[in-house]
């Protein structure tokens, strides 16, 4: 296939990343699906290393999540390794065998126990996983561990990505500087519902995996967990926090520990935020980037689903590449929800501008009040209810040629 | 605009359509939106006209769909009225106000009461709909009624359609012909999960208002409510059945009865499935004509919930619009629908060849194996979860370059 362009929402340059004491990193080519470019990422956490994850709800979920999964339950990991271009899901037997082989020789070479390794693979479903093409550059893998950057373990997870995403933080804590470092892939089969995509999220913080859990939990239904590229959820899902305790900071939610808690949080959901967007940004063929607030509904969860329904619906999407202040779209995509929604309640803005209100069209509204703004390439749309206090923000791209062309050709 | 092509799923020609005693038709351009075409259309019905309806679940639903329902439901149902270009919703009270002086000149010309009344409005949503520009016609329209053939009023209620939609039946009981006559309209914003698009239908039998009303829904949920272009659901559905009793014919639900109505319900379904698919097969940028059935599920509803999320999803969409057998795709969206379903049972089939079972794909499955299949316009996905008996079938289409330009530039 010919190269995918860069997304036009792309940030200008990779983000300044911290190196984090005690994790090692190490990336690899080989072969399975990419020519001349990294597919493959060891990360190796230090032993007191605290995990925490969230993965995809999907019934036909990918091996590498339920073995994943069973790591940070147990809280025992020590390395992940993840693969591009394949995501070993729909394989049956073979896949399950595919995925043992290749943690397996991992385990030999490593010594780490085979119990103590996560994966994530991310690509192709249902096309068999060369495990002896992985296993091949293993050996050279884990020598080279700790000489990879943030960049090139964020290239090397990327699939139909335009670029690569990572972001960071860095707290003080009377002096003590703690890290945040995260990476993510994700551009298309991206859907808000019940999954996320590949997020890896590092802290030298000393975290307890109760606590560590709860915050990713909480920030993710709220980050990842509000965007959609295309309302495809993927099979191979998952994010990961790893806390690796080798700053001299420890986080806990002991009475009176809570101001640091907060803190640390804040910045753990600006990381995780900024991934969130940047996903969005780089999805298949987007060219505007879009929020979508929800207010007056008669729950959080109401409004949740109701801006999904808006951030979801192809109508709504075409028009705002367009460029079109379609809003009767929106009424639409509000109506369609399924939740409560009173027509002479509702209110839309667009841009800021009130353009329906009271069952119809703003008075004084005209489209070239907002034109502008539909030429920009960051659409804001603020729909009120008046019904309740629910509240929800969904953020979106716009649906474009680039998106059929991407994906008709695509094998993903 | 410039105008759209024909789909290429178009029937090669307009069905020949009975005439229906009693059922007068007429149709008039007026310039609402569309140019030097008919936009709108009056269907009048003799007095002993039983009714059926159902109605978009939409909570931003036209005021038309609102006093359509009204006059089902009282079953006083004299005439219909049925207005393109404008969906007369989210139009507030200046909205009401405009349908309701329609109506109400039209009554005084017409001797019909008010109340009998109904009408449907589809097109643009939350622009006001000039209500001057439809009186203005309607003296004619009204004079002209019975001139007008099925064909003309096919036409009249067109949007983005690229064809008109009609089907028919000539059912004959002991001699006596009974006809079902219906024309729709529809092409995007087309959704399944909730609702429907303009459908009237019209037969002479005489059938009481309880039996037709039970008729019309239960052959609904399985044709105009199984079909899906883009998951959008309409402000303005609502698919009326209209039992003139001008044939010497009675169905009636007594004792002994139940053959003669039988047959008239599978007439019936032929029609409403007929038309149903024709939206499909107009669904705006379709190339392809696809079915989705899925078997084996815990329930007949559990079963549509998953073939709705194959139908729906773009990456499956997109991929059969590039003729690429990527089953993993439909699988993907199997495991997104949140229903039960496990892996390792799953199979599923593309053109009869069985492509992926046991948790991964098939023994002996090749590509080329359903290469043609793949490039004809009709495309058959056959799922079994082998979990127990839950059946459906959903129709929908591919999507297209074709769709993003149509939505990217109309105003609907």
């Amino acid at each position: 296939m010919t190269p995918l362009k860069l997304s036009p929402l792309s940030p200008t340059e990779f983000p300044n990343m911290p190196s984090l004491a005690g994790v090692e990193l190490a990336t690899a080519a080989t072969g399975v699906k990419y020519k001349d470019r990294d597919d493959l990422l060891l990360m190796v956490f230090p032993p007191k290393t605290n995990l925490a994850g969230v993965f995809t709800k999907s019934s036909t979920a990918a091996v590498s999540v339920h073995l994943s999964k069973q790591v940070v339950q147990s809280n025992i990991g020590r390395c992940l390794l993840v693969n591009a271009g394949n995501a070993n899901a729909f394989t049956g037997r073979n896949g399950d065998q595919s995925a043992d082989s290749i943690l397996s020789y991992l385990s030999k070479i490593s010594g780490i126990s085979q119990k103590s390794m996560m994966m994530a693979s991310t690509g192709v479903i249902g096309e068999p996983l060369d495990d002896s093409l992985i296993c091949l550059h293993l050996n050279k893998l884990w020598e080279s561990k700790g000489t990879a950057d943030w960049q090139q373990a964020a290239n090397a997870i990327k699939t139909t990505d335009t670029f690569a995403k990572a972001s960071s933080q860095t707290i003080y804590f009377d002096d003590q500087p703690v890290h945040i470092c995260a990476i993510a892939k994700g551009s298309g089969m991206i859907a808000p519902d019940m999954a996320t995509m590949l997020g890896f999220i590092v802290t030298d913080a000393e975290i307890e995996p109760s606590l560590l859990q709860k915050m990713l939990t909480q920030i993710n239904a709220k980050s990842f967990n509000a965007i959609t590229v295309d309302s495809d959820t993927s099979t191979s899902d998952m994010v990961i926090l790893a806390a690796t305790a080798t700053s001299k900071v420890k986080i806990s939610s002991d009475a009176g520990a809570g101001e640091l808690a907060e803190k640390f949080k804040t910045s753990l959901r600006l990381v995780m935020t900024d991934l969130a967007h940047q996903i969005v940004k780089d999805g298949e063929g987007a060219s505007k980037f879009i929020t979508v607030n929800v207010k007056g509904a008669i729950s959080d969860h109401s409004a949740h689903i109701i801006a999904k329904s808006i951030a979801n619906s192809p109508l709504v999407k075409t028009a705002i590449a367009g460029e079109d202040a379609n809003w009767g779209r929106i009424v639409m995509a509000v109506g369609k929800a399924g939740e409560p929604a009173e027509r002479d309640k509702l209110s839309i803005k667009i841009g800021g501008i009130l353009v329906a209100e009271n069952g119809q069209k703003s008075d004084g509204y005209t489209e070239a009040m907002i034109s502008d703004h539909m030429k920009s390439n960051t659409i804001l749309i603020d729909v009120d209810l008046q019904l309740q206090n629910g509240t929800s923000t969904v953020w979106t791209c716009d649906l474009t040629h680039d998106y059929i062309s991407i994906n008709a050709d695509y094998r993903s």
